[in-house]
Formats: structure tokens, sequence, C-alpha cells
């Protein structure tokens, strides 16, 4: 179990370099015995040296959010990026994308005949460089329509002239206790029944695209071609209190002091006050897990309030308090928008700094 | 009421000047006739064109929650900042806030024996030029310490070198529905009870500092000397939700598209989904709001999830939803986190696009 390096003033994201490289290992081995496609969705780190390493291992390629993104990832020599989200395309967002086309595949998603119109009016005869995968509603309900309107929204593609290369879902359902079997098995069927209505409407169906870290291992081969997962090279609590990952496997980690001690009263805690809060840990917090985020080394505390400089920790009865100025660690509940909060991380192996690695997409929200 | 300029991506976050001024003077008139200092915090908005703004409307300096922060608006021309904060300081802050010290006046929280000791240990000679103001908990029970607790964390501080010059809070509990006026009266009755005390004990009581966006304006000038509100620059639907501000004087909202849009039937709500998530919104979201934040124009749409990129709506029954494609400003539920995810706003004026502001201070959390 490593320290915090003494070079480290608090707060400061932390990324043990040998716990994300046997992620990343052992991801792509999982993957790769099902015959499955990895594209890990880089949202989650945003960092060149992460996606370097996954593609080294073998991903397919990368998943991306957003179009700054991609072309973060483009600079940094990716060439082949799925931008799984249903963007909505004006000229400017075009002629991106034709910059980004020239030098990787571009592949984008739709759900709705207008967005698909869009696209088409304004990439004009580039058109044919983007593939598009229709987004599939499997039971997350946000964006993605139900299968059986794939087949609409394909054809609009391919009058706008975009190539319809398949589908894709993401079953967001399954991040909740108990729900990522269900959510893998929705997705399945989403998935399948959607590309086989497309297939039967005269389309070459490429590419059928599922999967999240905690659904990822589940999703199936014989209908998918390929899964996204991102959390999984860092891990987070989340996915610690779902069960997916165990605290051995958590790469990312808070680095924190205390600042603030109580051994409490009749109307107080006992508590102490991390200098992390909100502004380094993001402020995620779904009503299932136990508080905003948990400690590395203390699995019975609970930071049961954060501020944006602090976070309170109840501590567990009959252990003592740390000290005043302790450093801590702290795993965030939701490590991708930890990630989007710091310019940089350090980066540690063995206990010691070894490196800072840039979070070059950070922000890139457009 | 203004729209979202043409040459604006979304997602993009968006300053209106006109209303962000009027909000400035209005605090400012506020607390001069009540005879109290402002002396605003500036974690809410990290840009030196606004803090510009507050000092040229009689603020008496700034509040940073970080060294960094405080290194930042030093660089821009403050000279009189207060690290409201509990710090714990090593030789390496110690060093920073030597620094800080030689162009500006600095003061620093602290509320334990341990941190006053720590803070003298490495500040040295230094020490003398750091005024100190000891935390005190009215009744939001993170850091500070209770009144009666106060001379002890005093005399610590002098006897480490330093200048105690006060005491502060936070009334952070005033962040809910019907307890601004509760929490501003325990703020007084804290703040003046650990005054009281330290003068008792032969200090003289200089700064007696409160406040927040809630209280300020309810914070007694017969016991304080000064104020803290940071998010009345800009308002947010918290504070919208609390009553404390009206739409009229939102001043920043984050421009998004539909990307999205479901008619819903027996499983599925009817909703659209804009392209704002929690990397451009933030991710707060206090049991006691309607949402993950507020439509500007839509009062009765509500958000019901918010992932990365993506804000989920459903949309009030009877009225259209709105086509896809269209331009929608969404007022974020703490607009302090929202200001900390973007390099950069969009500075508009009677709808016009005039200036873009650097967040100078982002991502300063250490």
């Amino acid at each position: 179990m490593s320290t915090i390096p003494a070079e480290i003033d608090t707060p400061d994201i932390l990324v043990d370099r040998d716990v994300l490289e046997r992620n990343i290992e052992r991801m792509a081995a999982a993957l790769r015995a099902k015959g499955l496609g990895l594209r890990p969705h880089a949202k989650t780190h945003k960092m060149p040296e992460v996606a370097a390493r996954q593609l080294a291992a073998g991903a397919v390629g990368l998943t991306v959010a957003t179009i700054g993104e991609a072309e973060v990832f483009a600079e940094h020599g990716a060439t082949d990026l799925f931008i799984a989200y249903p963007l909505w395309i004006g000229p400017r967002q075009a002629e991106r994308l034709r910059r980004l086309g020239a030098t990787a595949r571009i592949a984008i998603g739709t759900d709705s005949v207008e967005a698909a119109e869009a696209a088409g009016r304004h990439l004009g005869a580039s058109a044919a460089d983007i593939e598009v995968l229709v987004e599939i509603d499997s039971g997350h309900h946000r964006s993605g329509v139900r299968p059986e309107q794939a087949v609409a929204v394909a054809r609009a593609s391919a009058r706008a002239g975009l190539r319809v290369a398949g589908v894709f879902t993401f079953p967001g359902h399954g991040y909740a206790p108990g729900m990522p079997a269900k959510a893998a098995e929705e997705e399945q069927q989403a998935l399948g029944q959607a590309a086989d209505l497309l297939a039967a409407a005269g389309f070459e169906v490429t590419r059928v695209s599922g999967g999240s870290t905690p659904t990822a291992e589940l999703t199936g081969a014989s209908t998918a071609t390929e899964a996204r997962p991102g959390v999984y090279v860092f891990g987070d609590a989340q996915q610690l209190e779902l069960g997916r990952c165990r605290t051995a496997d958590i790469a990312l980690t808070v680095a924190a002091t205390v600042v603030s001690r109580h051994e409490g009263d009749d109307s107080t805690p006992r508590r102490l006050v991390l200098d992390a809060g909100s502004k380094v840990l993001g402020g995620d917090r779904p009503a299932w897990t136990t508080g905003f985020g948990r400690l590395m080394d203390h699995p019975d505390a609970r930071i049961t309030a954060l501020s944006e400089h602090h976070a309170t920790v109840v501590w567990p009865a009959g252990t003592d308090l740390p000290a005043l100025g302790a450093r801590l660690r702290v795993i965030p509940n939701h490590v991708c928008v930890a990630v989007n909060l710091v310019d940089d991380v350090a980066v540690v192996s063995g206990g010691e700094l070894v490196d800072r690695w840039r979070v070059a997409a950070r922000g890139r929200n457009a």
C-alpha cells in the first residue's frame, strides 16, 4: 500500500501507475477472451499517456464524448475515434469533424431524423467519411431511441449521406446496486433487436457497441462487437460500493491533509475535516452510496458532507482520530469528474513520485 | 432577457455583465448602509475582472479559500486578502505566505492549537506579518471551534508569533429552506460570544468576519465588522430556490443545445436531453433542490438527471417540447463549482458577446 510522497502538496490527485497498468491489462484480457473489441472511453482519464497504454494493450480504438476530446486524442496520434454522443452538428462542428476525418477514422452517434439531417446538411460531401451509429435506449431512458425506431433514424442518416455502421447503447442504469446483470441483459436484448432490424432493412451492420465499467465483462460477444468501459482504468468509490472492483484495484486517489479535528459531543459528530472538497473530488453523490467518496485506508470512515474545500469525515467509534496534519488518501465517488478538475496528476510507483501527466482533454466539453 | 449569441458553441458559460454589475452594486450598497465591510469571496468567480469590479464598488478586500487563489489575485493587484480556511502550514506553504506578505496584507484562519503551532514553526519571524482569525463553529459543524474554545486557539497563535486579529465563521447551515434567518442569528451569537471572550482575555479584536450569500444581508453590524458573501455576484439555482435572489438577478448561465428529444410513453418520461452535464454545471444536488439546476426561461421544467455530458429535462405537461437544436440557458445549482470547470467565460451585454474573461484561479486547490 503506497503512501503519499513528501513532495506532494494537498489536495492533489495521485495515480498509481502499477495498479493502472494492471487494470488496463485485466480488462483487455477479459474482453479478448470473449472475442469482444475494447474501445475504452477516454473521458474518464483525458490523458494521452493512459490512452497509449490502452491501445498498446490491444484496444481497437478510443471512445470520446465530445469533438473537443476527439481533437486532443487525434493530436496525440489516435486514428480510430468514436464520439459516442448524439451530436447536433452546425457549420463549425462539421468543419471540425472534416479536419478530424483527415487523420482518423471517425464515428458519431445520432438518435433522431432531425440530427441526421442537420449533420448531412452541414457535412455535405464529407458526410461519406463519417460513420454513424444509431443510439439505442436500452433502459437508461436518457438519449437513444427504442430498438423499433432505429431503422427510421438509420434511413435518415443514409439519405443525409452518412455511412450507417450500426448501433450503440449506454446501459447507464447498471450503475446501481443489484443492477449490472439486469442492465447487461437489457443492453444485449436492445442491441440485438436493433441490429437485426437494421440488417433486415438492408443495412450492413458492422458495429454493435455497448458496455460500461459495471457491465463490460457481462456484455455478450454474440450480439456486440465492442464494449466501451471507461472507469475500469482507475476504479472509484461507486465501483467499489457496487462490488465491481476491489480496494486493491483503485489506481487514483486524492491526497488530502487533516486540517480540522473534533472529538465531538452531544450535538456534533466526532469528525475530522480534510482539505479535499468538491473542487477536487467532484460532487457526485448517488443516493445508494455511503457518502461523498471513501478513505483508502479507513474503510469504516464516512464522508458525510462535502464543501468546495472541505470533506467532513465521521470517524468510526473505537478508533483514534488521526492527528492534525496527517495525510490521507480519498477515493472519489466518480473518478471521471475528479480528473476533469485538475490540470495534471501526480504519477506514483512503489510509493515514489515518478512523473506528472497532463490532463490534456480537461474541460473540452464542446 | 438576453439570448445566446450565435458565435457561442455549446456548452459554454455565459456571464451577463449588466446583471453582474447590478448585483455587485446592490450588495455593496446594502452592506455600506449597515456599516458592515464587504469582503467578497472570490472562490465563486476566480476572475480578476470580477474582483476589480467588487473592489471598485468599495469592497474592503477579498476572501479566498486557498493559498493558490491568493497568489492569483495578488498577481492581479489585490492588496488585502483573507484566506478564510484553517490552513495546515508546512515549509512550502510558509514560503508562499511569506512571498504573498511582501505585496499584500494577509490573514489566515485557524481552529486548533496544533495548526497555530505548525504555522509559527514554519513561518518563523514572518509569522508577525500574518494576521490570524480563529474559526468559530456557529452551527454548521464543519471546521471551527465552539466560542468557549476560541481563547485557547488565540493564545496558541499569539505564542506562535502570529498576530491575532479576531474571529470568523461560515454559517453554511443557512443553505437550506427556512434556515438563512436562523443561521444568521446563530452566527451573530457565536461571533459575539467569541469576540467578547477574546477581548476579555486581553486580545485586541479588530476583525469579526461572517456572512455568506444567504445570510450576508442579515449579518449584524453590531457584532461583525465584515461579511464574506460570494455567490451574490452571479446567483444560482440554489439561491433562487432559497428565495435569496430572483431570476432577473441570475448573471451566469450555461448555454446548451437540445440534442435528444422524446415525447415519452407509459414507461419513459416526456423529456429532452441537453448537452450540458456535470462537467460544466457541476454535480451538486442538495436534497431540498428541485433538481440539478433550473432552466432560465422555463421555470416549470425539471432537470431530473445529470450525466457528464447530458442533462435530462422533464418537460411540463401542456407545453410543447423545444425542437432539436434549440438552445436553452441552464442555471447551475451551485455557481462556484460550475465556474471552476471552464478556462474562460463568454461575457455578454444586451445579448451580444462582448468579451471573454479567463477563470484565472480555476483549479487552484492548493
